[in-house]
């Protein structure tokens, strides 16, 4: 083979680069692929070509044996990979996760790989992968804690702990387990990358999020509720649930299972956010003056001075990367955190 | 908080897919980051800003110890890796990987996740990422082989396998330990997704990959040569093979070091091709007489039957998927191994 | 004002080029803005908002009084401001028109303006329109041919041909008198360009327009006379042709009307081909055996040399642009006109 | 031909719609193709090739005697097609050009076409070529003003009122005569969009155009000078400039020709605004609070009642759309006009 690199070379020009618009939020949202998608025998009989390329991975949740409604191993696991995002990768000023999703947000300033966008988005979920992979034995090494919701409110009997799966039954037992993680059933995800062009977007943005984490742990909550306390099967319970409003999913849970939903756990209920830890500013009347929408815009010199670069860097590694479980939906939460949005680091706490 | 999602749903409407152009081929070409890039002390004060991403990513072979030019745990994994992912998502026919990067090849006729860019490269990086990490403790708990090459050539002194990277000398000791990963070092990839709309521009486009591993390993082979055979610093074997041709370094190995080039493996040479196997027709008249160009074009219908794709994919998971180091460049592998274009099963072996 | 235009200039990087795949074919497709949407009053109170944007664009074809189903004037303008569009850009092989819609084809070895997707597709709109408004006093200064079909079939009395539009009456008078355009009607047309891989997928857009073109015109003519001829209103006319055939427009036009849609004008029937004039091949055997599919490729070099580029185009320039209207879909056209596929010239007449 | 178009219509997939991001400023900015680049016949035969699409449309301001620096018929037709252009299309804020140029600024609400970026492009490109055909005999049918500031600052001799243009003089006379478009030369532009994200970028944009308005009126108007008046071939005042601040061309027109770049008509040196005109705010210290950049946001609700936003546009349509050549860089500009920014329209005058 002689040096023929450069007849070849030509296929180059099919590369195609999407570089996301500037003074923009980049948001890369990572989504578990498979992992709690309840995927009936029947319904793989009726589409098994559209199912097909999921196989392998279909029903994450299901082959360990995680807990329901929330298995905090999972989540936890899911927080620990998402701080090491952040370790890695300091242009990310927060992100916030539930179930099996994350959300990680660049500042609007940020210039990282030219702000490309497969290779945004791309690097964001092989980093967290990764880390998901390599710390999966730290948190599932250890038995599932004794149910979560189900402990705390049943009247003695951890026997009401199991997990009806149709098709799959899992006794205490199993779910007690350690669950190593096997190559026929690796967790992976998929990302993508969105711009928002306000701070209000943004803002809407995160609350949505946040508010889907609350509806949909408020209907698992009362499903399987239903299922292993009530000991109706899961079709049961979808069809009981359908056109249920809010406050009575909650009447449900209070009036047949003595459940409070309110006191559940934070971390179920609000979901995670991951952020660098600085002194919050007060919230007094000055600091509520702060208009959220004008905070940060792009300078007009197209870059910040080197030197500025790397003092911002500098303070952001300094920083402790927290896990939080608070409302990320009211104004307090920007206010008190002007460094989310402004991109200058605040004073270390 | 009510059932509020509906005030922030609008923020879907900011959601950008591309969909790749129907009848082409998809190319996913993943890359190590931070893998083999040398990494001066001198360079990283000079430009602390663009280099602060890859920072804790930086120097994985370093950091591991892998062994120069190359080391058969890190391919032998990378293949692994590859393998994998082609059990996992069946419309790949054909990957080629040498290196710290892979090509996965989606056929053109392929519809998965309706050809959504950003879906299918993060869900290929993420699946080589997570079997990556999975099975890394497996090809690396083993201390690294003797040297490839040196040992092969040297004159009984182990020696001389010694990896000198300037500031961070590694004895032989440390590179035959067993290299546990650490979570400040973690293995990832980037990815981005190629279209090639003829079957000679995708060819083209693998030939040219391995044209490259080619020049990258002569050149790889030799500078280790000189550096760990022959003492130069990596500076001077740098300066030293400036703009030297192949045939001048097949001539200093040789020469100096009586090294065959010819006779290196041809996992490094070649690179590695991972396909599923089937009967390879006869390289007769006939079969050349298969025009390459004109093989496969997407059918005039929408879609195949759903029946006729069910049995395809059927075909592709009975099928072994194998790993092998030959030349794709010249027609011959083409056209003894017509269903890699047509995308029809062959006969099973 | 000083010399500040340097603060400003980082607006430059919110600019995106989107470039066409190489080695596709470029299909630029215009159509005229509410050239014939038929808009009544009441859909206009229904829906102002949607409308809104065309409000003084629309209805072109009633303010001019184009004669019905066909203008013949009207398809002439279009096709002499096509021929211009060919006259200007020697990048385009073929192009084909019907109604007020006109596709332009750009072999796909093209590099105009490096394939940038919008200056291609703007270039194009705007020359055809500058072209379309230049010529419009030139083809219709003269009064409309008396009627198309109509006066062809009318027993004798011209009194038929009256376009009877609701809201918008028209006598025969009118539709005869020379129509000056308006600013407040001025002809207006959108563009978009789209990338087609393989030639078949090319020969099967131009199908698909022409099959359009046909099935539209069959409509029309029929719909016309139900309405010219029958006395029909167009709502009556509208809801009798619902759910009709072919054959069924046909056997209508001839049992009632004694109309023969065979012999209709090939230009109503066929639409129109633009292109430049060669020496045809012989339809033989020989001819026959040309691979359609294969008859180009991308040179695997980046670019021809300047010099057969420069021999190309003034071979081009040196064809005549003609208009004909014949059938594109059946392989004849295609093998006898090799030159369409290849992109060489063929040899003068 | 039977009714066969759905064979062919798998083609429609290959179509690719950019959507433009949400809550952005919508640019599209046209540019003439070929009117003022000078290309001199060497120039020509050295670089063929990239020339040859541009060349049936090169030098429009050449073909048709544009008096230079500036042609006042010239700059009136781009005003007055620009004026058509927000007739038509109410989502346009305000549209600013110069030379060959035009910007026109769709708000950040605008819903157009569902803000498909080929649509937008090309209907306006059309819009305004349109309109620029149609209205050039108004324009044009008049002979050139007595010179632009040649006949101003002249000692008493039109006769130094001479175009020189190398290899294609122009006396006097011709510049006067009535110029009637040619087929072969018909004005055409390109066009293309831009996103900004928030008011200070699209400001910043525009602020950006007039700038660039103004350093080339002013090199523009020193060069005219140095060939016109001063008797120097285009090369020599090309090399004379070289290098040149803008206080060295003021000095040089002073001292040299008596001119004073200060008294130059308004219209050279700012180009011209289009937009609707409502009721000025008074720039009183409370109007200069208006803080620019919060002035508008996209309602949380997806889109404006249907009955709020026909009002809207009825408003609009009520507003004269008038040409004014003014500072568009200072903040009083735009807080005198709030309407701009927040797409509410103001008062009526």
């Amino acid at each position: 083979m002689a040096d023929e690199t450069w007849i070849f070379e030509y296929v180059r020009q099919f590369e195609r680069e999407e570089y996301l618009l500037p003074n923009t939020w980049i948001v890369v949202r990572i989504d578990g692929r498979g992992f709690h998608k309840y995927v009936s025998f029947t319904n793989l009989c009726k589409n098994p070509i559209r199912l097909a390329p999921l196989w392998l991975q279909a029903r994450i949740s299901n082959h360990y044996g995680f807990v329901k409604p929330n298995d905090i191993r999972a989540l936890d696991l899911m927080n620990a990979a998402a701080q090491h995002v952040l370790h890695v990768l300091h242009d990310i000023m927060i992100s916030y996760g539930h179930s099996d999703e994350y959300s990680f947000v660049f500042h609007k300033s940020c210039t990282l790989f030219e702000r490309r966008s497969a290779k945004i988005a791309s690097t964001v979920v092989s980093t967290f992968t990764a880390a998901y992979i390599h710390l999966w034995p730290r948190y599932f090494a250890e038995p599932a804690p004794t149910g979560t919701f189900l402990a705390r409110h049943s009247n003695g009997g951890g026997s009401t702990n199991v997990i009806a799966i149709e098709g799959n039954p899992q006794s205490q037992e199993t779910s007690r387990e350690k669950a190593d993680l096997a190559i026929s059933h690796l967790p992976t995800f998929d990302a993508r990358c969105i711009s928002y062009p306000s701070n209000h977007n943004l803002k809407d943005y995160l609350s949505w999020r946040q508010a889907d984490c609350h509806i949909n742990n408020l209907y698992n909550t009362t499903f399987w509720a239903l299922v292993l306390k009530g000991g109706m099967s899961n079709t049961e319970a979808e069809e009981f649930l359908k056109g249920t409003l809010s406050s009575d999913k909650n009447e449900i849970l209070w009036s047949r299972y003595g459940i409070n939903y309110n006191n559940e756990k934070e971390i179920f209920k609000k979901g995670s956010v991951v952020l660098r830890e600085y002194k919050m500013l007060e919230p007094t009347e000055a600091a509520r003056r702060i208009d959220i929408d004008v905070a940060s815009d792009l300078p007009k010199e197209d870059e910040l001075s080197k030197t500025k670069r790397e003092k911002i860097r500098k303070a952001r590694q300094k920083a402790d990367v927290v896990v939080r479980h608070i409302d990320i939906i009211k104004d307090d939460f920007w206010q008190q955190r002007p460094w989310l949005l402004t991109g200058q680091p605040g004073s270390s706490v």
